[in-house]
């Protein structure tokens, strides 16, 4: 979570670093060549946010325990699969400032990699114990299938409303962050109603975490966020902004957008990111996320006042107002 | 298994139509685009060469029961996810007599579909009491990566000895299939013992399988089998084949082969299929796969004589025997 958070998470720390030690220990292999591939991805490692959040819901509500361990190793396989997966989908050539691995080494070595996270993810959870989380987890892959399976038959679609947009969104990103915070509070023995609680606090900041992302995509550049900028426009991808202002804006405004995105002009990008700027429509996606990030700081407002809150509480806002 | 052993499968029938069943209710969607996909994947279904080991080794060694044909549908998802992603790898243009998913609907849906495949197969997986179902078919998939990951990095490596070779298809092809054998077993409550021999049976079919896929590769027809021929050769993917001739034809037809394997004349593939085929490398291929037979049948030979064994031999034969 980078410098704005740095020494927030202390209350997690020790448990921060098993996960670091068990991702790496757990993706070892006796097949040099394939040691070589596993060690690319650690190397352009994020920011651990998912592990984050299921350790914190878990001080949050208890006391963390070796399984909270185990299953914030396993989140971070995931979102490490879907990251090396997306990038055969996105053709981004950047990403968190190192070249991706479909760049290196090719489409197939990244989808036979995202494979071999994924699969090591599901047989660490298969050493639990119960078969609960299991049964989560695969039921949260399945929906962020569905929801990258949406967002690919949207594509190129000016017509996607609010509200498809959003169940994409929830589906693709915002349904992993609240499978970490239900599976912590849930292991921290925390009653189904507050896992609950921490499952809505989960859904909506992974949802406001997406919107920024979109609100980056057009409004940063590739030296601050580390990634291929435009991206979303280039590969016909609607986001929040284009979406609100494909309805709201004047009339010729609005058919201006409609041909560019249609067209292959050159300079594309940069005269569609001129024409939204000045328009209320990144304004309205940052509203937006704000309401989501209020929604869930409501949901674990009945919580005990514990460091570990005060931290949840800290990241929902970081969320919406990270540059990186 | 086509119609050479139709009829045999009788004592199976109800369970295979179960898994049938079962394979369709499980991928079903609430999103309708999801439901296309889904919809052309089963269009392309193969023999359920898997479901059926799995369901007749269970029978060879007991009652069949509903974890059954819960695993035998995880490991048809499995497999379907497996070609899915070998359909981006390969990029071949036909399988099964039909259009790949990638070349109908691009990488990223035949990405997004293999995903789909693997992740409803955990999902299920995991709807069966214990772990014990789901670590095996988890330490399964890491392997079947490991596998499809030594092989890529063996790709166009004209030196691959023969032992990395059956390293290759032992975790890529057989692995499955032995995990099919030993779980039919395991959960007809058959010895660790006799688990530990089905599994030897499902190994070595396995790779005799993979062996007998190697031959067609160089001896069939598109017609015949129903593939884009030539396609190893062309991914300059090292087959048995090809790795005992260069190893053991007179000096001047290896270096002939290797200029040809290294070269890109447009009529690469025929030239190298008329050079290995008068040659006695397809005959060794064919006598190490009937080896791998021989020890799958003897690995089985102790269990009682039931419709089920017989029929688990007789598959074994055809693995060798199948022009289709």
């Amino acid at each position: 979570m980078a410098s704005a958070l740095a020494g927030l998470e202390d209350c997690i720390a020790p448990q921060l670093a098993a996960v670091e030690k068990m991702f790496h220990d757990e993706l070892g292999s006796k097949l040099p060549c394939v040691n070589v591939l596993v060690r690319h991805v650690s190397r352009f490692r994020g920011k651990m946010l998912r592990p984050t959040l299921l350790l914190l819901a878990g001080k949050a509500c208890g006391e963390l325990n070796d399984a909270h361990v185990i299953l914030a190793t396993v989140v971070e396989m995931v979102h490490m699969a879907t990251l090396v997966h997306d990038d055969v989908l996105d053709e981004a050539e950047l990403r968190r400032k190192g070249a991706t691995i479909n760049h290196l080494r090719g489409n197939e070595a990244a989808v036979l990699l995202g494979d071999y996270l994924i699969s090591h993810s599901y047989h660490l959870c298969s050493s639990l114990e119960s078969q609960y989380a299991s049964r989560t987890i695969a039921a949260t892959t399945n929906e962020i299938c569905e929801g990258e399976l949406l967002q690919i038959d949207n594509r190129d679609n000016l017509n996607l409303d609010e509200e498809t947009y959003l169940q994409i969104i929830g589906r693709k990103t915002a349904v992993l962050c609240a499978a970490c915070c239900s599976l912590g509070a849930k292991f921290a023995g925390a009653s189904d109603a507050t896992c609950r609680k921490l499952h809505t606090f989960g859904q909506a900041i992974g949802s406001a975490f997406q919107i920024q992302d979109d609100i980056l995509d057009i409004l940063g550049d590739v030296a601050e966020v580390g990634k291929t900028l435009g991206i979303d426009i280039r590969k016909g991808k609607m986001t929040l902004p284009m979406i609100h202002f494909l309805a709201h804006a004047p009339r010729e405004h609005r058919l201006l957008l409609r041909s560019l995105l249609e067209g292959r002009d050159a300079d594309k990008v940069e005269r569609i990111v001129n024409l939204i700027l000045p328009s209320d429509s990144v304004a309205y996606a940052r509203q937006r996320a704000r309401a989501l990030v209020d929604e869930a700081r409501m949901a674990i407002a009945p919580l005990p006042q514990t460091p570990a809150k005060k931290v949840l509480e800290l990241m929902a806002d970081f969320v919406i107002s990270r540059p990186l």
